[in-house]
């Protein structure tokens, strides 16, 4: 090794050893008499001394060329430090230099590494090799590395074997758009990139494996949005011989386990909530649990008085916000401004404020008595102090723009304190959604998904009322995850192919394979599967997953950093029997 | 869980137990009064017994409707059992059933689920799914699940970070041929699926992270052989700051480790041997030392004397068979066979037969005396009863053939334990290799491989003479892995560029990233790359690796139970702006 010690490692115990270190030079200051240098490596900072006095020319010399960012690697002795630093774990000592290698020089970096760098976003992406030496990525990327681990362990513990599944696969229209891989071998034919193992790890339980879990790579073609990559990380686990309740133990036990190990926090309460009652709540499937705002049913109450964009809204609804009657003008346009933004679309957002002397203060007192407003109130549990803030409309639309609000102010109210983790599990959604555009209906987890019992009988004559046995993780309004207990009957699954608009020709030519598997023993078995870079984002404290990935693409699917993608040769093409057919091109 | 037990867990101190099982069917035996049922999961067999006479008709009815591979849910007592099994865990006891559900009926699978299947290779493979239920198979995945465990517990210890890299990457012309990926968004541009993650790993030294590793999933689109998949698995390392030696003892470790933790066996001695002498030694450059038989130049005693073959060869060289004097004609011209076979190519063998009385028996007698033989035998350190074999010609070509026979020698005289574990370094790889068809060199291992020091100032006049500092990882004749220490610095990676054929805008179109790079301060750094499918087959005691990979593909890259790669649809290549050009298509 071109060192004896990394730079996170002497301590006073090591004092008057002879040692190596290497690292990238991170700072110099240089005082004439004394220079110093804060060397730099993954595992921390050692400051290196040079005296003037009694150092050879030759080596001043060679120390004043340095530049940030060289890589340097120093010989010395280890000696107590003048003045110690507390903040590093090496603060007490310092190397006395009498021997430095220059191992490699560099440019002035395009922006500083340290923590809060002055580049911008595109420039970092370009450089990532020198964005990822600042400490806050390097933090990020261990965390991952760290909950993998704890991850392996865990499932390793409950008997689930890791087991590879393939990434050239089959192309198949149901989902989002594949990433599809043209093979040379089998002539106008193509491989699809897998968006999960969904297949492959259902066969593994008719197969027996009663246990599999992986860490995999999965694709999706999809235009891209800030926190989403064509190709992201999940931790894709089945089980066989299960129930629902069966897979939710086991994966509220995985994440205590990360929760315990790698947070050092105890979080396990798992409250269960019902997609409708998730919806009718929260006006979302994936609420935030760090704070309450629920939602208040106000038409019995506001219906009724004159005020007739109450009296024809399907549904009116509001939240108690906590302690903001003394809310401004301002601050009460600014949130009317809010929900109006086209994002949201409200058209107009009404506010009772619940005055500390027990009066009441809205925007709708011409048609409402303090009597009336009273009655909001009550209905709602406000208290003397807090506001109500009401939306009207269509039942839907109106709790999707309230569920937008709702985390608005418990941002504003800082409710949604990332060390506090609150998980919940999200069932019962229903079996399929209609889709418009298609005008037919859609798997709305995927189309192996087994719907409940006690709703069979719906699936023909009223499946938008069919319930799953399907299930999501949230912790903190972020879906980490989800799964399903599967069909294993290969007649129910022919069922919901054609409830799903696929012809019988359809399904065989695309799962058929899956199909025929079901009739030589298929295991009743469910499974789940977390998005890994968002579970690290989430443990990292940030709602962007970029960070937490060692090279992400660009919103445009580009890897700026290695100009990919990118063309290839007239010759990689006719081995492959394909040209590209694009207007510009053909023009030239 | 619809099970409170697995099938290989009850023992006698679970006697009187009410328990569950679920499981497959894999034996009924119906002897009229009594009814046996081996009901098999992945961890192990469990007998259950239903005695006639005191069983409910329904349930008898039901019993008797079972066939193999049914998926059955059976409850019951435990009790010990009359006629004990001791081959199986669970031999002592088996289960009283009194209640059984059917959870899945199964057709007559297509081949037997057993140790040895009457199944050929393609229906095996067309429903891997019941191959998989196999021991032989779900022992080498369960292998595979816990050396995946033990590299990573290794590396982790050694302050490895996992650090996943992308998939969609960038094609290069160098090397073996990519698979592409079509991008959608960046009409008429292409991602390549990695052959490896080199670029990255070395990347991510320049960003400082020291130590990385990562099992990583590797694609190649080349044609196939039996032990070849389009898609392989890899255990990825690199490091910064090491010299070879610093390398090659982590990875002695590695293997050590496992060794140790999955084989029970200690193996720690890890010889290095230079490429030159081992391509002199074994004629090869991975030889198998579980065995003998080193080659022996015998030019200085066989040639001048009459025989032209030998007279005229560049080189002579034997290897000393030990035992095998008494070889029969028929021995002795199948052996000739063997060399003379296409694949080998030599002109004929030439042996001499060491006699028990210290005579000699050759094919070349009329050319050679007693005492000129006696003179072979000395320098091949020959015994009487032993056997020399002899070719000659062109020196390598003569040395390839020798190997051959060496390792088919190996095999017959059974001195290929597969218990038996010989690891070996070789080492001092040449830098380059001519290659004919285009005309220039190609690097050995990969364009970032740094010659040695001794050696730079060949690299212009006789590139030809360059050693690397690169190494294989050997074991058993097998090459389980090799890796290289990279250049880090931009002048020399250019030059080396140069020597490959490159200009400088290829240089800069395709590994621009990198060599910018090494401008920011890139630490001396080395790595290594081990085929994991090749290790695991090699620990399980097996040649190939196809089964010990879940889902692997054909020869023809074909996934013959999904059915893939198949046609895309004319949506899907519109959307990518590509048209398949294939002449028989186009003439329908």
């Amino acid at each position: 090794m071109l060192r004896t010690h990394t730079c996170g490692e002497l301590r006073p115990e090591n004092i008057n050893e002879e040692v190596r270190l290497s690292g990238w030079v991170q700072k110099i200051r240089d005082k004439g008499a004394l220079i110093w240098i804060d060397l730099r490596d993954r595992y921390g900072i050692t400051q290196l001394l040079f005296k003037e006095e009694d150092t050879k020319p030759e080596l001043l010399n060679k120390v004043r060329s340095l530049g940030r960012e060289y890589v340097i690697s120093a010989t010395g002795t280890v000696i107590e430090r003048e003045s110690k630093n507390p903040n590093i774990p090496t603060g007490d000592i310092e190397i006395k230099v009498t021997g430095l290698d220059i191992l490699n020089p560099s440019k002035v970096p395009p922006f500083t590494i340290e923590d809060n760098t002055d580049g911008g976003e595109e420039l970092r992406m370009k450089f990532r090799y020198l964005d990822l030496r600042r400490k806050p990525l390097r933090t990020n990327l261990e965390l991952r590395h760290r909950m993998a681990i704890e991850v392996r362990n865990y499932l390793d513990q409950q008997q689930f074997f890791e087991i590879e599944t393939p990434y050239l696969i089959k192309s198949t229209p149901e989902g989002a758009r594949d990433f599809v891989v043209p093979s040379r071998m089998n002539e106008g034919e193509f491989y699809a990139l897998p968006q999960s193992p969904q297949t492959f790890k259902q066969l593994l339980m008719v197969a027996g494996y009663d246990r599999y879990y992986q860490i995999v790579r999965c694709f999706r073609d999809e235009d891209l949005r800030a926190d989403r990559q064509p190709e992201f990380t999940q931790i894709d686990c089945e089980m066989a011989f299960v129930t629902q309740e069966d897979v939710l133990k086991t994966f509220e036990g995985l994440t205590t386990h990360l929760f315990k190990n790698i947070k050092g926090v105890k979080v396990d309460v798992f409250p269960q909530m019902s997609f409708d009652e998730a919806m009718k709540k929260y006006g979302s499937d994936k609420p935030d649990l760090r704070f309450g705002m629920e939602f208040v049913e106000l038409n019995n109450v506001a219906q009724g008085k004159g005020f007739n964009v109450f009296n024809s809204a399907e549904l009116v609804v509001g939240i108690c916000v906590p302690g903001c009657a003394e809310y401004s003008r301002k601050q009460l346009d600014a949130l009317t401004d809010f929900v109006r933004k086209p994002q949201i679309g409200a058209k107009g957002l009404v506010y009772v404020k619940c005055n500390p002397d027990g009066t009441f203060k809205s925007s709708v007192d011409k048609f409402y008595s303090q009597d009336d407003l009273n009655g909001w109130a009550e209905k709602a549990g406000a208290n003397a102090g807090d506001l109500l803030l009401v939306l009207s409309g269509d039942a839907n639309t109106s709790r999707k723009q309230l569920a937008e609000l709702r985390l608005e102010m418990g941002n504003t109210l800082g409710l949604c304190d990332s060390n506090v983790f609150k998980p919940l599990w999200v069932v019962d959604f229903p079996l399929l959604e209609w889709n418009e555009e298609s005008a037919r209906f859609h798997a709305m987890h995927h189309p192996f998904t087994s719907p409940k019992k006690e709703d069979m009988s719906l699936l023909k004559s009223d499946p938008a009322k069919v319930r799953a046995n399907a299930y999501d993780l949230v912790i903190n309004g972020v879906e980490v995850g989800g799964g399903s207990i599967r069909i294993h009957n290969k007649e129910l699954q022919k069922q919901m192919f054609k409830v799903l608009g696929f012809t019988d020709e359809e399904a065989r030519a695309q799962f058929g394979f899956l199909m025929n598997a079901f009739e030589y023993g298929a295991p009743p078995h469910g499974g789940i599967a977390l998005g890994f870079d968002r579970l690290v984002a989430l443990f990292g404290g940030h709602d962007s997953i970029r960070d937490f990935i060692a090279f992400p693409k660009n919103n445009a699917g580009r890897d700026v950093m290695i100009d990919s993608p990118s063309p290839i040769s007239e010759e990689q093409l006719k081995e492959l029997n394909l040209s590209v057919d694009i207007e510009d091109a053909k023009e030239l």
